[in-house]
């Protein structure tokens, strides 16, 4: 049971990768920095500093933004930003009824995207779409910031073929999907380095890496769709699991729920994503008799105060409530990151309620987390598929160092790129 | 909200002392090992192992037992050990109920203990008990061993004033120990370095570095005494989570219990700690008509085959299996560790039942977690106490290279004993 890559020596190329990604990280923080505020933060001497802040010069990953003056009698220093033309990422995400594909920079901002609501067509036909759009979306790039492409990121359900009854899909599409690797199809048939999570890792990624973890290293994280996913993030790097699926909050145990549309249960067991998803809002709308055909009636119903949306926040909190008191104890992290595929404060009055109960919840001596809504909303899954390159080959992860057996693309870097030619 | 230790670069040294770190933990696995084998197994280089293997050397933390002739016509090959004379570490266990000082070797092999079975003292009582304990057991050590000695362990529960409703305790003696940082004042009283944690933490530290995690990275980890306590293993890591509390199981959000003797909620919410501990058993056992005075009278109830001991266990697994599914679902680890504070075959037919009751809750498209018994039982806490020393100074963990702010003695080597003199 003991993974190959863990337990491996150190070496100072693992070591110099890792110091010229920390510096990267701590300029993504702060923004704008000086080499001397730099190697504060990251706690690395003047020389070491320097020779970092070089190279990663000559990868073009950093530019000069102009010099602070301090009001003191020194030379005003030179302030460092990151480079948004110095990486580039396309993220891919399939989720049962839409495929996203996005082109990034490296300041995480779309560029372009091609996308299709549909439910997924069997896993060949997506492969065939998905490689024509990569393509498509690189002819966008000028052959120079080509050379900056990262990779592509891939995020999908963990496990297409399940959950169908409970989201109302048809099983014959999807069983193909449990046995096709597209991380690998999609490889072979782009001929460039993909990088796969599933959707719920993929979205905290990217709030990690682009939101909210620019300022804090550990949260857990929820992401509402059709489904429900999350991801755990620990020290600034997110929790794979042994089989890259940690963050599964999807099934965690719940009691069932108390809508008069909530599925009965034999064995008083229920599963988070049964009442705490979009497809048990739409669910609940349509038993009240409000026609849902897409994800923007649910918004619609909000907005328009049908008071079955209440119901359902009040139904899925009360799922929530213990499943996140769970998750926090496990984990003891201080926050809680919600997001979701809607907004027009759907989310924001679910937050509310949220963290009044789990005030209420709160066990003897426990103090209940901070709830925070995600910077993403319905991006997060393309902008999360899209950030995986950019995290496997720019993030401070303790893998590095450690020789963790993730996949890491170095090209004569320290820090990659995939080197399209 | 970002914590000091991380985020800062590494350097060389930090880097030597994980590899040589690394080294211990190859050899503590594999028992016996050639340099050679070494060198393979941490894949470091003929000159690196070699340079690690000497100072491992004057360090005593490793010996010589003889050759191995391999049939081959080379030289035959040294065989190398941990010397289990190499290190000391003391513990401190301390419980609502117990208190227990123990000395350990290298090997993790108990040497001398004193323990007292009684509700835990006021806390200054109690710090004088435990400081005389540790110079009594230092004194079984002769000067040249004294140098070997590495700390002191302390494990208690995270809030020793909490639960004291729920495991029938007073109030009024806890008060005070919520407020006494006891690791602090160890530190004072006796002038040498104390390892704090709590104490599900410290027995599953134990599991890992002397038990099942010899052979695996991974696992979740459950100690059912008077309460109940847990802690993650990932990547032969021990999550401790922002306040040191990560495992937190106690505090499980359950369905309320089905015995007639099942405390009664309000809410229909109950706590893990309520029905999968042995203060839960006791009071089934008393309900029952069945005298308890001790955890040997628990034992001694389920070898007699009292039926409440069965109606109990049938409770406590109907509680722990959506618990570890839901802990499962976060932590993607394939592997559950079930400890306990009792024997006599209890363990066994609890494991056994969960081992059904899992598969029976699996959610769809999800594979059951192995189950295993630990390998120290009620030892547990006092080893776990113990093996703190031994883990922080010894095991090789990405906060070294990260340099992640935990407590690391080094006096003149890299890896570090405490030097007393």
């Amino acid at each position: 049971m003991e993974r190959p890559g863990i337990g491996r020596g150190s070496n100072s190329a693992q070591l110099r990768r890792y110091n010229e990604r920390l510096v990267l990280q701590r300029l993504r923080r702060a923004g704008e920095a000086s080499k001397a505020d730099l190697a504060r933060a990251a706690d690395l001497t003047n020389t070491a500093i320097g020779a970092i802040i070089q190279k990663l010069d000559d990868l073009g990953l950093i530019e000069r933004v102009g010099k602070r003056h301090d009001g003191g009698r020194g030379q005003p220093a030179m302030l460092l930003r990151l480079n948004p033309k110095g990486a580039y990422g396309i993220g891919v995400r399939l989720d049962r009824r839409s495929i996203e594909t996005i082109l990034i920079d490296f300041d995480g901002r779309e560029l372009d995207r091609i996308s299709y609501d549909m439910v997924l067509p069997q896993p060949d036909v997506a492969l065939d779409m998905v490689a024509r759009d990569v393509q498509l979306l690189l002819r966008r790039l000028a052959p120079a910031e080509r050379e900056r492409f990262a990779g592509i990121g891939l995020a999908l359900p963990y496990n297409l073929g399940a959950w169908l009854g409970r989201l109302d899909l048809p099983a014959e599409t999807f069983r193909n999907w449990d046995d096709f690797d597209f991380a690998v199809r999609l490889e072979e048939a782009t001929g460039l380095p993909v990088f796969g999570e599933n959707d719920g890792n993929a979205a905290a990624i990217a709030e990690l890496f682009y939101g909210h973890g620019r300022r804090v290293d550990d949260f857990f994280y929820l992401f509402i769709g059709p489904a429900i996913g999350g991801g755990i993030v620990v020290q600034g790097d997110c929790l794979r699991g042994s089989s890259g699926n940690a963050g599964d909050v999807a099934v965690l145990a719940v009691a069932p729920g108390r809508l008069a549309s909530s599925p009965k249960t034999a064995d008083g067991r229920e599963l988070l994503i049964t009442r705490a998803s979009l497809n048990a809002l739409g669910r609940h709308l349509q038993s009240c008799g409000v026609a849902v055909a897409s994800i923007a009636d649910l918004q619609d119903a909000f907005t328009a105060g049908h008071p079955a949306v209440q119901e359902w926040i009040d139904d899925a909190v009360e799922a929530l409530a213990p499943a996140i008191w769970s998750a926090i104890s496990l984990l003891d992290v201080p926050l809680v990151i919600v997001d979701a595929d809607i907004d027009g404060g759907l989310v924001d009055a679910l937050i509310r309620r949220l963290t009044e109960a789990l005030d209420d919840h709160a066990p003897e001596a426990r103090r209940a987390p901070r709830i925070l809504h995600g910077t993403l909303g319905r991006d997060a899954g393309a902008i999360g598929a899209a950030s995986l390159p950019m995290f496997f080959n720019f993030s401070p992860r303790a893998s590095i160092l450690m020789r963790g057996g993730d996949r890491e693309f170095e090209t004569g870097g320290t820090v990659g790129f995939a080197g399209l030619t």
